[in-house]
């Protein structure tokens, strides 16, 4: 079968579910702008950032004058922790639960002007680092059951503020998305007594047409069954079932597979590349939960430049996914692209 | 249990899946631009719309000079009929199939300026007739199994082109989103012997507060399950299972259903309200599928302005969708909006 010719579906063992692949109309003329954006020069600090440190936040408190990484309760949450246990049930088809939660926010630098690529690995490994204990104190509450981690980057992205910095929302359920990845992966593992990304791991590490790249203890590749333009996934060697398994060295190379990847984004378009970010991993309902093996996602919406973006529109909402571009052919494009950052 | 105080998770029995609802986060201030747009003055005739009537499309195709609706094969179809009956596979992980199908585009109407809650009811009919044609004959061909019939309006949707027009995908295979309706009408028909969406509907003539208006064979309304802060849905009181179901009233109904919903979406913030809207409805694999009650469903992603949107990305992409209006509060405000669009 020629993925580059033929209109086909894929199939995404982790989430049960297809994207619509239809290489052929790589090749159709293009009617948007395709244009470079200028570059965004901000200042290392930024008076009217509420995440810059020293800064007042909306709720009157101060931002201490933090060096690395800075967590705090996010002023606006979507979720709050004094819930009160409620449910609505009217027979089958009316069901709602309050749930609890906390949301979180992590400033990755104090430097305003930089971003993941643009940051040092040192840096980097701070950030994982406060995942880590994000992940296990707000795992060891009664009420947690999920912690999702995640980094909006881009105005593109809904991300209204450019310093870098990510989420945490954790919560009493475990939301539809992990929990889909958690049963394909529970059904592999009572089948094989393996993991499902380990063995799939395998199978790429052999093909090598989807792999970008990888170091001693991570694999960065474009899989198969990507929906957004230049999706990507870093997937640990060793499986895992959550980030707090991980060993110092594993941390690092977690670190430098992130700048890695998200420099080649970056000079992709040259631009400063949008995405949301995030990683699935094994809830924190107090189960071993051997079937996950974690792992990094990657969803950039940019298409064909700095501001041609691809629309889940249509097409996309009502029926499932669909791209023009195949898995292998953005993973050559971004697997020649090189590490160095385009500024530099 | 307060709706509009308390963050919850509400259950879609159609699709099985969640949506979190953080009702108290409307309370909070808003750091985007709340702007109007200017109204986009466009000629009733344009040149260079390669939808308009008379015009030459990329093709070299030279459209007819239609007068109320008119359909072609799309020239950069993302399905393609002619593609070979070809399947990859290896284990359970890499899973992909060619498959067949076909693009058309339908123009609403030869009026450039126009879209359709400007209309005139008798020109939506022959959008309705036009539909329902199209399923009958597309749906008649053995390598069509499924028809998804939808509109993107508005640059913000990815749609490129201002003039009245959506677009029907066919295929082989049957797409996720209607696959899951179909699943879970299914197990309701099985158990209960009657329509989910009957039944549901029974529910919320009595509840009201979720229900726009009604007229004799339709009633819109927001769903419980809404994840888009406008999302809205058009409902026939007659449990059909295909659209080619409807007697003459019932398309005049429709079409009447349509406009109404789609001029309080303009009354909302005074702009051309933006949208994915599209049909959900049985399969056309010759199976008779008595669980299918078919709806049509409106995606509209404006929160608070004509150009503040809600995203959909980082918790939404990696978790489940997430929402900050309640969808009672959200009717409420559509029930209260004229019926009689704002540039009158
Ligand atoms: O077909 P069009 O109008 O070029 O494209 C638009 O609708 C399609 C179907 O929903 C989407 O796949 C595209 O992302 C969107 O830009
Ligand atoms: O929390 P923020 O940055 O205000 O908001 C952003 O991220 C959230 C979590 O992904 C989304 O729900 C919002 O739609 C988005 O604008």
């Amino acid at each position: 079968m020629n993925f580059d010719e033929n209109p086909h579906r894929r199939y995404n063992p982790l989430t049960e579910s297809w994207v619509l692949v239809s290489p052929h109309r790589a090749k159709r003329p293009w009617q948007g702008q395709v244009e470079k954006l200028a570059n965004d020069e901000r200042p290392a600090h930024d008076p009217d950032c509420y995440l810059c440190a020293g800064n007042t936040r909306a709720n009157g408190e101060v931002n201490p004058n933090y060096e690395q990484v800075y967590v705090f309760d996010n002023d606006f949450a979507a979720l709050l922790k004094d819930t009160p246990d409620e449910k609505y049930e009217d027979g089958e088809l009316f069901l709602a639960k309050t749930e609890r939660g906390v949301g979180r926010v992590i400033c990755f630098s104090p430097a305003h002007n930089l971003t993941v690529p643009e940051m040092s690995e040192e840096g980097i490994r701070a950030v994982v680092d406060a995942w880590v204990d994000e992940y296990n104190t707000l795992g060891s509450k009664d009420f947690i059951n999920y912690v999702q981690i995640f980094e909006n980057k881009g105005f593109v992205m809904g991300c209204s503020n450019p310093h870098p910095h990510g989420q945490i929302w954790a919560q009493s359920g475990i939301p539809d998305e992990p929990l889909k990845k958690q049963n394909a992966q529970a059904k592999y593992w009572a089948k094989h007594n393996r993991s499902l990304l380990a063995d799939y791991l395998e199978k790429e590490l052999e093909k090598k047409d989807r792999l970008l790249f990888e170091n001693e203890h991570f694999v960065a590749l474009v899989p198969f069954w990507a929906v957004w333009p230049f999706e990507a996934m870093l997937i640990p060697k060793r499986k895992m079932a959550r980030i707090s398994e991980m060993t110092s060295e594993e941390r690092d190379a977690l670190a430098n597979a992130y700048k890695r990847l998200t420099v080649k984004y970056d000079n992709l378009f040259e631009t400063s590349f949008p995405y949301s970010a995030g990683i699935h991993q094994a809830p924190t309902d107090g189960l071993p939960h051997d079937e996950w093996h974690w792992h990094f996602v990657f969803y950039p919406p940019l298409l064909r430049s700095a501001t041609v973006k691809k629309f889940m529109v249509g097409y996309e909402m009502l029926a499932n996914p669909q791209r023009d571009i195949s898995a292998e052919k953005s993973a050559s494009i971004l697997r020649d692209l090189p590490e160095v950052h385009y500024k530099n």
